[in-house]
Formats: C-alpha cells, structure tokens, sequence
C-alpha cells in the first residue's frame, strides 16, 4: 500500500492523541485514505521525556530541520499552540513544501492573511477543521456541504471552558470562582482561564466561521465581546425563572447587507437546541437561504475528539482534497467578499439587566428615568426578595447597614447603543452598587 | 472563469430547487467552485410543459442523448426517484462519460454494489450527500470528518415525514390517519405514504449510512423494521407520561464486533437531543471512539433544503473533491470491510408494551405468566382507568359489552427474541384484543 509520511510538531494533548491514532490504528486511516499514513518524525523541545504515548525510535526529534529537510515528509500536522513559534514554524514548513494542518484558532485569527497567502504563493494548503468546534465537523461542512447557501446566521457555543463553567452555575449554583476551580480540576479550564472567560477564544472561532460563511474579513479583537467573569449564579437563576438558559453565544448574523457580530454571555430561550448544550459541549446553528436550520453539536475540546479532526485533516491533505479546497476557496485572499459588520451601536434586540441598588423611595423612578431618556422601554421587572447590606461587596461607598436589593429589568427591543448609555449612566447613580450586568436575549 | 458545464435528468421539485440555485445564485457556486457551473441541459419527459423555474432557450430536452453524446457536459445530477428508468439512466450517464450526483437513497440502497462498481471500472464517481438526510450534512461528515474514528453507533431520525405524523400524535393528539392527512396537506407525505410510514425510508437511509460508518454490506431489507403505522395517540402520551417520546429511530450499534441494526419506533428519553427533534426536520446522532457524541440536525427533505445539498455535490465533483472521496473510500467494492449483523433476536433492551385487555380476574396473571415463561421482567405496569368497550374494535370477538382497559408494560432489559415469543403468545389469548404494541425503550 502506498505511504505518506507525515510528521507533528508538537506533542502535548493534542499531538500525543494524534500520535495514537497513527500509531495504534493505522488501519483506518488506510483503508479511508487509500494508503499508510506513517509517522516519520514528531518535533518536541526535549526529545528524553517520557510520552504518554510511545512513539518508535528515532521518531522523536529537537530538530526542526529533520522534517523541514526530508523531502518525504508530505504533511506536518502543527499542533503547538500561542503565536510564537508557532507563526514562524507554519511558515518555514510551508517555504520547505509541506502541506500543514492545525488546531491553532489563534495562529489563523491572528495571522491568517499571511499564512495563506504565503501558503497560495507556494502552492501548498492549511487545513484546520480541529481549530473549531474541535471534533465537531464545522469547517467543512461550512466550506464545502452548504456552499449552495446564502449563509444568514451562526449562532455558536464556541467555548467549552465557559459553558462547562456556567452548567455548573446553573444545575449546582455555584460561584463563578468554584465553577472556574472545578473547570480546572477536571482539565477544561487553563491555569490561567482568561481567554476562555472573557469570550477572546470565542471571538477568535466565530472570526474564522463568518469568514468562511459570510466573508468577513476583520480581525477577532474588533469583534465586541463581553464574557462570563462578572455573573453571578443568582443571573443564571433569574434567567432560568424567565425561561432562559444563559450561554456564552457567538453571534453573525446578516441584516441586509451588514453583519451583526459578537461575542455575549446572552439569554437563550430554554427549549431551544442552544439552550440544552452542556458540560463541556460546543453547538454551533447555522441558517443558510436554502438548507434552512442546521444544527451540530459536540465535543468542542479534548485530546481525542480534536485528534479525530486533526487526522481527517491529515487524510484529507494526503488523498488531495485538502489542496483543491484550499486552492478553490481562496481563504483569507483578496478574492474574498467583503462584508460590513454593522454598528455594533445600531444592534438591535431585547436586553436583561441586573443591578444591586440602594431600597430607599425614588430609586426606581431614577432608573426608569434614565431608560426613558435613552428611549429603552421595559419589558418585565424583578424584585427580589432577599436582601444583602452594601457593606458586603461595596465597603467604598459611605452606606453602611443600608439595605441592598437586586432588581432585575428585561426591556423590548432597543438598540445596543441606547442600552450601553443608560448602562454608563446606571453605574454613576450613587443609589446603585457595583456594575450594572447586561446580557442579550435571544428568542 | 473556467466554466463546467453540467445537466439535470429531472425536473420535479429537487430538480427545479437545483435549477434555481445554478441560474439564479451563480456568483456562490463561482465563488465556491472556482468556476461557474453552467446548466446546459435539463432532461424532463415533456420540454412543452410550463415550468415553476423559467429555463434559457433550448435547455429542456427529451432526449437523454442530448446530455449522453455532449462530450462538454461533465457533471449530471440524475434527480428522478424510483428504481426504473433511474438505474438505467445512471448506468447511460457513467458510460458516456458523466460523473453523476444523485439524491436518490433508493437507487443506491437497491443497486448501490452495481452503479459503484461500474463507476469505478469507467473512472467516473457518484456523489450522494442529498440522499441521506436531506440538507444536513452528514454523508461527507462521515465520509471525510470521522475518518479516524471506528464509528460506535449511529440513532438516526431519517424520515421527516413520519416524524411529522408523530409529532402531530404527541403535541395534539391526532389520531394517525388525521396526522398522515395533514401530513399530506402540508405536501410532507406523498399521496402514498407507505414507504415512509413503515419504515422502509428509514431503512435505505439507515443502510448507506451504516454502509460508510461501519462496512455494512447488506441489502436494505433485510434490516429489521417496524413502522409507526399501528401506532395510536395513547402510545405517545403514555411514553409521555414515563418520560419519553416516540420516534421513528434508525438504529446501528457495534457490539463488540457485530452490528446491532433495526428501524422501529422507540421511545426516546426527554430531554436527549434526538428526542427534541420536531416537525420535519431529521437528526442523526454518530458516536465515535475518537471523538464521542456528535449530533446532526436539520431538514431532511423539501426542495431547496435537498438542493442545497444537490449543488454542494455539483461543486464537490466540479472541482475533483468528489472523484478523490469516491476513489479512495472504494464504497460497496470488494474492499470494504464487513461487518456482520447481530442477530436480531439477541438483541438487548427494554421494551414497552401496549395491550388492550378483558377487564376480569385473572387475566394480569395470565400475562405476567408468559412475561415469566419467556424470562422476561417486569419494571413497571399502567392500567389507565379509560375505559372502552370490546365491541368498539373488536366486534370479531364474542365478548359484547364486556370492559375492555388498555394496559402498557415497562420491561427491564431483555432480548427481542424472547419479547416477540412473548407477543406472539399475547396475541393468542383470548383476554387480549387486536395486536400488542411493542417498542424498544432507548434512554
């Protein structure tokens, strides 16, 4: 049977996972590749640690130019994560020959432009279908089954870590700060969690998606984003009481010819297939003018379901579907269309609102007045019962022993923009404490 | 742009949907293809009958001569249903040189081994991502993303048409015949609705699906199935009542090394994915060692939904993708693995039972003594205090007047072999009237 040799630079979770699945089950990858692929070489920083995974002799390696340098080596599956490295290493692979795959959202939210540019100067592809949604089949389905399709909307759960943190805030009532150490006891939160919990990760999935489905051709830090790190379990039990789940959720969606773009912990109407993601999963719904609805859900991280996605990008590189693809979609290219994302101001949609203000008379006639003025009108109003003292959580303000309740507002449909403004103006009020909580809802 | 002329053999409701997306939405497939797809020819049997897609001068022929002897059109989407003059037709298109895409299951269900081998020996390929599930991408998911992974199980609802009817039976209790009735209304069913409503559909569906997952290789009727066609309304709500709704569930599991295979309406716990899948529409849930649960969902038929998929493939093959996919999966060859089918009579599970039974002493006793007979155990019994009589249904029966309950039995886990012996017995006691339901139970 004929072979492919391929190599990994990398060999943490990922490539350690990948590794098994060329090593231990060769067999399918042959029989749905039409050939071997062979594990040549795998590049690591210190060749003498041990492996989770064996690997044969001689095939790990410190060596970059071990792979850059033998010609055999076709493919090299690049699974080191930041940007560098990382973005000098993809590119001397590329300048040597190979066809690379990755996992690596950032390297490709960040850096995509050069690399597939540089990758379409030199005729060779970048396949990355692991860089999101992980195991889920996400980026082929978007770049080859619904190209028919107008895409209208994605709508996604993107990142594992925050949605396993806010299951356990709502089936456990949790805090966000145990949520977070249970996360990390079980491996889906990072030491350093930041990127998962203030929606970056997210915003860097959801650029490659809408640039693959719509054109757009923006880089991820201009996509507005809030995260999860300023909930509290008691947003997540109101949410719940109105009937909405709260989900870490992606949003492109074309309006006429813009799209409206972003990254929001936003309420989720229970019932809906977004509404029942948990744990760890990942969802990702996707509108187009033909298909209609389609819907995929998964695994979203992990060692084996991002291998799976890694070793099909591999088949697919060795057998040469990964190059037509490549070739035909002209990513990241200034073939792509461009769209407009609209005024992030201009949004529109129907808000929840929670803030802790002072019970004393002619607090809600402020905050009533300053949604009037911002032309927001209410929807519902929750009052809630139980009662904290400021000087829990606001020992800066000179209120001592007065009593602090949370109110919480569910407005019509307004405007991002009016809605940000009466916000500012929330938090000058003296009568309320600590940072007004806004979230999107999303029928 | 390099055009790719391609041609239609039909001109139904998937045909025209293709039609549309090809003459009015030529930019995508331009962007996606790297080329312009061109409609040449549209073979339909009457060229002098007004169409719902208005079509250029001297593209609609009769004359499948006019595709077969035109050496410029590369690519035919053979869109007729049926086996005759479909089988033909497809042989006339490889022979002449056409790579084919087709949405039609069963076609490839009926003469899959036949059509891909003869393709293979012509170097041509056929491409069928519209026949399974509609618009939802799951041929190439299976084909192409999960690759690396053994394929554990696949629990598929493969036919909107029947999940409408039960959908209509449980959110307003319609009796069957109103929901196939409305079914047909809503152009959801055809006039003759048989091979939706027993399964059949399901079925094809089911084998190709299982045939890519797993290697099955065998003829689709020799899957095990039941319809929903006994079903009554009092099925749905009991299944309700226990925490589950009905479903008609296509069915492939690995057991060890054997493949657990069967269409039958189940009861599907509330609150899974599968058993939220509503109206039409159609999910396939895949589970494999690499990369766990991965859930597919959206509309299993309708014209444009099916035409998405029809254009995909269209593109797919334009641009090479198809021939590779086809060449080195090597589908229905000598070279596919096999895998062989779990007796279906050894196959485990729970069950739920539904009778209608003489309300006199005696008679829980003479059931429960064939449920013990057959080793078959109890979980948990309902006997609705409704009540009817036996002359209602059943005026074959000596027993006028006499009451008659409906009871439903829960069973712990059993075999099917052991269960059928213990229906076939019900149906021979005198105390029990019409035949007994019985579904598998899937939690």
């Amino acid at each position: 049977m004929e072979k492919t040799k391929v190599a990994l630079v990398g060999m943490g979770t990922v490539g350690s996972g990948v590794a098994k699945l060329l090593l231990d089950y060769g067999d399918r990858t042959a029989r749905h590749a039409g050939r071997t692929l062979w594990l040549e070489k795998v590049l690591v920083r210190n060749p003498e640690r041990v492996r989770a995974v064996e690997l044969p002799d001689g095939v790990l390696t410190s060596s970059l130019e071990e792979i850059t340098e033998n010609s055999e080596i076709k493919v090299v599956a690049q699974l080191i994560g930041g940007l560098e490295p990382a973005r000098t290493i993809m590119l001397q692979l590329l300048e040597s020959g190979k066809d690379v795959v990755t996992a690596n959202k950032a390297l490709l939210a960040e850096h995509g432009p050069e690399l597939f540019d540089r990758a379409r100067e030199l005729g060779r592809s970048i396949a990355f279908e692991a860089a999101v949604g992980g195991g889920i089949p996400i980026i082929t389905p978007l770049s080859q089954c619904l190209t028919a399709n107008r895409i209208e909307s994605i709508h996604a759960i993107l990142n594992g870590t925050s949605n396993f943190i806010l299951d356990q805030m709502d089936t456990r009532g949790s805090s966000y700060d145990s949520a977070v150490q249970r996360a990390q006891e079980l491996g889906y939160a990072e030491a350093d969690p930041t990127m998962d919990v203030d929606g970056s990760d997210a915003a860097q999935k959801l650029a490659i998606l809408a640039h693959i489905g719509m054109g757009l051709k923006i880089h991820w830090s201009e996509i507005p984003c809030r995260g999860i790190d300023s909930l509290d379990p008691s947003d997540l039990q109101y949410a719940r009481r109105l009937g909405y789940r709260v989900k870490l959720l992606a949003t492109a969606q074309m309006v006429e010819d813009d799209l409206e773009l972003h990254v929001a912990p936003t309420l989720v109407k229970m019932g809906t297939p977004l509404s029942e993601v948990h744990g760890a999963y990942n969802a990702i719904r996707v509108v187009g003018d033909a298909v209609g609805k389609v819907f995929f859900h998964g695994m979203g991280a992990g060692q084996m379901p991002t291998a799976s996605a890694v070793v099909a990008d591999l088949i697919d590189t060795a057998v040469g579907r990964a190059a037509i693809t490549f070739r035909t979609l002209k990513l990241w290219s200034e073939n792509t269309p461009r769209v407009t994302p609209r005024q992030y101001d201009q949004v529109p949609g129907r808000y929840y609102l929670r803030m802790r203000v002072l019970d004393e008379p002619g607090v809600m006639a402020k905050l009533t007045d300053v949604l009037g003025r911002q032309g927001v009108s209410i929807a519902s109003i929750i009052q809630h019962e139980e009662e904290t003292t400021a000087t829990d959580t606001s020992p800066a303000k000179d209120t001592n022993s007065q009593a602090i309740v949370p109110i919480v507002i569910m407005t019509h449909e307004t405007k991002e923009g009016a809605l940000r403004k009466a916000v500012e103006e929330f938090d000058q009020l003296e009568c309320v404490f600590g940072g007004c909580i806004r979230m999107p809802v999303r029928e």
